[in-house]
């Protein structure tokens, strides 16, 4: 059903062969002043996590944060001195706030607008690497909050949002919105701890959404889990959402984002929709970026 | 003469004692509301540099970017696949786009508001991390384009900025602007191929611009160099720019930015003032963070 | 008790106040000499274990492992190509075979023969670091095979070795000899899987062991544990068998070594010497090192 | 002339096609048996480098060496505390001293006995990795000491060692043997400071000295420099020794050895054959390690 699926929702050579961007193409000058326009209190939002260099049953790659020049130098010494520090991460994984570039995934031996795997080599990607976004990705985010639809805290792990709950929310995504999905998977770590996400899954969309993407032509699509329901029923495409959004469709994802603090502010302002700012690093033929994301509601 | 520069605008306490966040008090929501308000094109324009992966003569300790996984399986392989990259970077220095925290730097063993240098352990920074960056940092930003007002392509290592031009340029900085200043460093470097950043120097803010960042109250402080003018005169206050800005004033500084494609954008609309966002990654007791900073038009 | 073993074992000043070698002094010309006519078989086995790179309950910190070029490119390429790679790791705890320099440990702020803690700096260590070990170590191994006088596999996580039996084995220990103490936790593990030995411990000596490390007077002290009996009763001497054998007596430690081929090497033969030479980087500054210990039969 | 050479000295099928260690066959327990017999003063000479941390003109990627945990803590503090440190390098290259294994070099997209390059992909070499050498390596050293054989200190940059001088020496090589050459090129270093390796070049062997390898049959070859002189008179083939030794005859390689204290210690003697001990990192996959080897004399 997968394979279908990919097929159905497929739109290659949309935005022409050549084309490593896909689907933020829709992110015109004009969505983007029309987003900015949408500033109302001038409250700033994180939405990536706090960067996971403690290991833990959910972090199985910690991130490196090491400092190579602290303060302990004689505290007595005059004039100047420095601090700095480096961090290293390989950010894919269910840890770390990510972006996925669309050359972060295959299908059957290609990538998004058909470009082969092969492209990707032990020095970079080729094709569709994360330098599509140097520029940032600025637009119109929308907020769909399930567990506030649900009338429930968080989702547990495993739970499949559907077609239907993504259109029941308090705001509908339109073309080319940075679609981001709340499943309440921090708010669920902070009450009872890590848990192995790997093993024991993640809330997120039923591969059957890939179809509500394509019908609503979204920009961006984010969640604070990795927006594919796991564990997947289907081995050979563990994580279809990413296969038809990335590979099918171009549609950059957004990965283990911070959506806690956006749903509160959302909330209490009886407002979902808000300017929406992901700045990857420049990194030269990457398959995406660390990110901390910002929405400005 | 810098210590004295260092007392006459030190302002410790000005938001209170216990205060991290420095001259980021100033970007109010009422700021960032009027900041988003300046967009008026929809154009994204990336200010971050790639990152610099390549060992080059400015470029002495290069990022780390590796595939930790390639498209070099079977490419015939049915089903899923994926690729990934770790990306490492000790990102102080005059190579890579960051931001420093008010831990980076030290006068006499204190940062910002007194804090002791030794609230830097080898495990990170207890005052003043980029943390208080986590939720963005976005505001009104301004060029000041110092080739265009002395008619040149770009300003040589070691040329110095007064006061008088920052006063001179298109554009009038406010309170609580992110003052961005342009020297042509990557046009220089374009042209006539990288340098050696730490024995040649930068172009940047003579010391006495502290007084003028002091005056005008700017929130936050970038540049395509490092701010201060390089080579110093004064080894014991070899960056006073930092010194003041960041220990002194609680400014944030923002280093080896690219301004080249901003400086054209701004030309090009006659415009030197922008919604500018900065996201530097949660890195937990950081004295800065890599960045990409994007500029809307 | 830990602080009165501590202090009845400490021999500080023993080969001078300034010493930073401690008890590879032992290592004499003539010990080497003797150690080396000790080849009788000429068969080389290894004492290190593979590079922990992949994510397990007992590895929460991997070893990175990264291809920085890989044999991807068009394979009909002709002449010359390569490939290489990087590796990077935190080599101290349960996983890593590695050496512990005597800056590794500190007891009540002080390090081997009363070093201040501070010595040990963002940038290294100024005192006892592992480059006192730059020309290897090389000397009289003997391996201590406590499974075998037991009559079992391997010893279970929290088992304490008495010093009795370490006088029971097949072999005995004599001054400046390099101690290796075998426990069957590489067998263990491959029998029932990988454990937490954070929480569920590690077998090894007892603390009162110290005493016999003392009247011996080891070179070096090594195991497939940590030597250190896990989990420890006593929370302010959590390891104290490090705390006397690196801070009191001045013997580095090797910790998490593969002894498992080894003692099977040495029960064919009947024989538990052998010549034993470990190689550390050379690391500046360095608390230890990554090591693969060779025993030469 | 040099594909002529390769095919010349090409030994692929020697030990089998499906063999991985190449020469290291030659390194029997006769022959450890033997060269352990060669310790006659028990003095133990480092031939690794000190790890190259600091940026230079020879050394573009500075190994990483991070203190993850210093000593400061207050110093006042009662009972255990620990320091560590991260290393990470990407060991090939001109600077750092390390071991190649089989899988580095590929000539027209093969490795050693005929694999293909794509059997090294991002995660790895499947074939001929560094693991072949998990238990050490073990024999008899001889140092070729071609400076002293010209009567200077050192060679230049770019001088070729001529088969004739490989043969002058005051030690003749042997079958299975581990051939050292000394160039002098740390005391040109210490002398003149360090110069840019790939420019400016390393003093080697001519490439016609592929042959004398062949002939005597050496098990390892390794140089202060990278064994080839460079720069190379053919760009096709830039390191022809390589490209023979790796890959025409499984050789493996020790490149940027310190030789200049082993030469001492030789002369010092009369002496220029001892045990020699190699101990590689188990790197799962690995292309080479970084090693520390060591000389006992």
């Amino acid at each position: 059903m997968s394979a279908e699926l990919f097929e159905a929702t497929k739109r290659w050579g949309r935005w022409g062969e050549d084309d490593d961007r896909g689907a933020l193409n829709l992110l015109t000058p004009e969505r983007v002043s029309k987003a900015a326009a949408l500033v109302r209190y001038g409250v700033t939002v994180p939405c990536g996590r706090p960067l996971a260099t403690a290991p833990a049953v959910d972090n199985p790659n910690p991130a490196l944060h090491h400092m190579i020049q602290a303060g302990d130098f004689a505290a007595s010494q005059k004039g100047f001195q420095w601090a700095g520090d480096f961090v290293g991460v390989a950010f894919h994984g269910n840890s770390v706030s990510h972006i996925d570039a669309l050359s972060h995934v295959f299908v059957d031996g290609q990538m998004y607008n058909g470009a082969p795997a092969t492209d990707v080599t032990s020095v970079g990607a080729r094709r569709s690497s994360i330098e599509v976004a140097d520029a940032g990705i600025v637009g119109r985010g929308v907020l769909l909050d399930i567990p506030r639809l649900r009338g429930v805290d968080w989702l547990e792990p495993g739970d499949a949002i559907t077609t239907d709950e993504l259109d029941a929310t308090d705001v509908n995504a339109e073309q080319g919105d940075i679609v981001l999905v709340h499943t309440g998977r921090d708010r669920r770590r902070e009450a009872l701890g890590p848990w192995n996400t790997y093993a024991e899954g993640l809330a997120g969309l039923a591969p059957e959404c890939a179809r509500w993407l394509y019908d609503k032509d979204a920009a961006v699509l984010g969640s604070d889990g990795v927006s594919d329901v796991m564990p997947a029923a289907d081995m050979e495409w563990p994580i279809p959402i990413h296969m038809c959004a990335l590979v099918g469709m171009g549609i950059h994802l957004l990965d283990n984002l911070r959506l806690d603090l956006l749903a509160d502010a959302c909330a209490a302002r009886g407002r979902w929709e808000f300017l929406f700012v992901v700045a990857p690093l420049q990194i030269g033929g990457g398959t995406g970026s660390p990110v901390n994301p910002i929405a400005i509601v």
